[in-house]
């Protein structure tokens, strides 16, 4: 009996979670259920998205659900997705938010359209397939039913992709982009090791961002209380943080923000 | 070794619910628990009851643990009840919080009063009756100890009842209440599908809700960003959601508010 | 197999809970979880102790899992300890954090720095031990790994303690410290029952708070709506509380600051 990972938009003031976690116990009995959040803001499809991918390699291989669906009810489809490595089986949406997974696992190899599966709860309320689509078929993926028997073939270059923005390298200077913020205000950027080698920014010096000064450092310890910090986070994608404090919050980020980092 | 289901409004900020967990664990190791949601609003004794009863269909049979308590300490009495289908057992406070739930098991058919229970932790404190008496108790029967020895008799008919609002039906027009408001700002309510359909009020046709305009829609992408809709809920109830909105928020909606509803 | 307790500050927003639980379930399928509270304010360490060492004892035994470390990535050690009785062990920070705990429990008996432990995960993020050396400690030795294997020995009288504030006994008034503030703004009190009682404080009788009229009471319920309460809470410490209130909004209170008791 496997495991299912589940991460969603849905939060816990409401009873969302716990019905599909109720759902699940009813199907597969003996499967561990691991919640790997269920914090992503509200309909934030890459944030969603970029945590799923992030978090899988740490977690067992086996099924997992994700839910971050805001056109449930209407056309989007709803998929379940084998990848190319570790027999892992990707459950959610098909609206971008499985695919960066997939890609941390050598793509998919296999899908289906699971809106019409014979796992599906009956009647199909159109606010909740989370509870009537994806949790049963989660369940029945993860006490041994086929993926092929979970829904329609679906070829795999029919699967949405996730629009994700691309940095701006100029001579000393980067245009990067604010990809998601934690609960902390601590900032994931869309910048990459080499880029920002490229660009002549050192660890342990000083750096500008958005033209205020800040260290290049290793943790936010090696700075003082309030500063502000480039740093590797504990993904191995740069960010940025204030140290006891919130770096998206002093510097006005919101997803999709243009940030410039610079050489101080 | 049975399921134990867990509904409160402890929050998750502090460790109550993490300590009735472990209480939990200690008498029924091998017990599954699966939390429905700790996020009722506090001291919210309706909201929690219309939660549990609309949940646990989608549950395991079980033990149904549930704890939302403002008179803890006081007089009110603990109880455990047997419902007629499913062999289902509750345990809470006897303030109403179960009766719902047991309304959608064929009722109760047998309860003791677990107030002085053999299986309560001592010193019993005065505030924190979950730990003390209901996870114990609820312990003690996922594992298999008989209902009748958790507690001393208690004639089904002396059982508190749910106090709820009802509906007014006028000529073309309905008085409803907001029973329920989740963390999105949906709001449940207390009128049935027959009763909107003798009010001439139609499934894909414009309303009037307390004299805003809105529509009586499937599901959220039936309506533009922000605009209002009626819609069945998950559970089949009726309900008001502003698309990627809180209708609660633009209507000024409080639990047991009146909201009127008229064709358009 | 044993069971895995975890407590931390991080919070249910992000995944970092979510992902220590995976890694958990990598290395120890078979372990249990539970989860004390993530919601400890963020590096309060003083209330993440008193919270782990109030919790434990209806813990069953086994390996309890704390991170409230605001010094990661610094120079402060990484330790596991194993308690006098029960065989109980510790994993966490060596900030002062499991110290409570561990003296619940007969004090430390022997302790390993667990900086370099091979259990740990590379590479190690600067900023995540919670997931690269204290979970995958946890789950080794819950899985039945030795302590001695854990990491390098450590000197019991090395451990860091915890500060913390005592209170001032004079004639007929006691000078205590808000020790912690649970979520419901509840606030827990340096001063034992035999220190109040020889300050002339009663049972049942009228008290001041700060010069505010208060009653010392053994429940919410005794006192009316809105009212303010000296009372023992469910751990058996002297509490103050506002039924249906909150008292530390109502007072004024965060943690350490002085609460005057007198009789009134």
């Amino acid at each position: 009996m496997g495991t299912v990972t589940f991460l969603s938009d849905y939060g816990l003031a409401d009873d969302f979670v716990g019905v599909c976690h109720a759902v699940i116990a009813r199907i597969a009995p003996d499967a561990r259920v691991i919640d790997l959040t269920h914090g992503i803001p509200r309909h934030d499809v890459r944030t969603g998205a970029l945590t799923l991918a992030r978090a899988l390699p740490y977690a067992p291989p086996g099924v997992h659900l994700a839910v971050v669906d805001p056109e449930v009810g209407a056309e989007r489809r709803a998929v379940a997705i084998r990848c190319a490595e570790q027999d892992r089986v990707l459950v959610g949406p098909d609206n971008g938010l499985l695919m960066p997974a997939a890609a941390t696992f050598g793509g998919a190899i296999e899908a289906v359209d699971v809106g019409r599966s014979p796992h599906r709860l009956e009647p199909l309320a159109a606010t909740f397939h989370g509870r009537d689509i994806f949790a049963p078929v989660a369940a029945h993926l993860a006490a041994g039913a086929p993926l092929a028997g979970a829904g329609d073939p679906l070829p795999i270059d029919e699967l949405a992709p996730l629009a994700l923005p691309q940095p701006v390298l100029g001579e000393g200077r980067i245009e990067a982009h604010a990809l998601a913020i934690d609960g902390f205000g601590n900032v994931q950027l869309d910048v990459t090791h080499e880029q920002l080698a490229g660009s002549g920014l050192k660890l342990g010096r000083a750096v500008l961002v958005d033209g205020r000064p800040a260290h290049y450092a290793r943790t936010f310890a090696d700075v003082g209380e309030g500063e502000l910090l480039l740093y590797e986070d504990a993904y191995r994608s740069l960010a940025l943080a204030v140290n006891r404090g919130s770096a998206a919050g002093e510097l006005g980020l919101a997803p999709d923000a243009v940030v410039v980092l610079e050489p101080a």
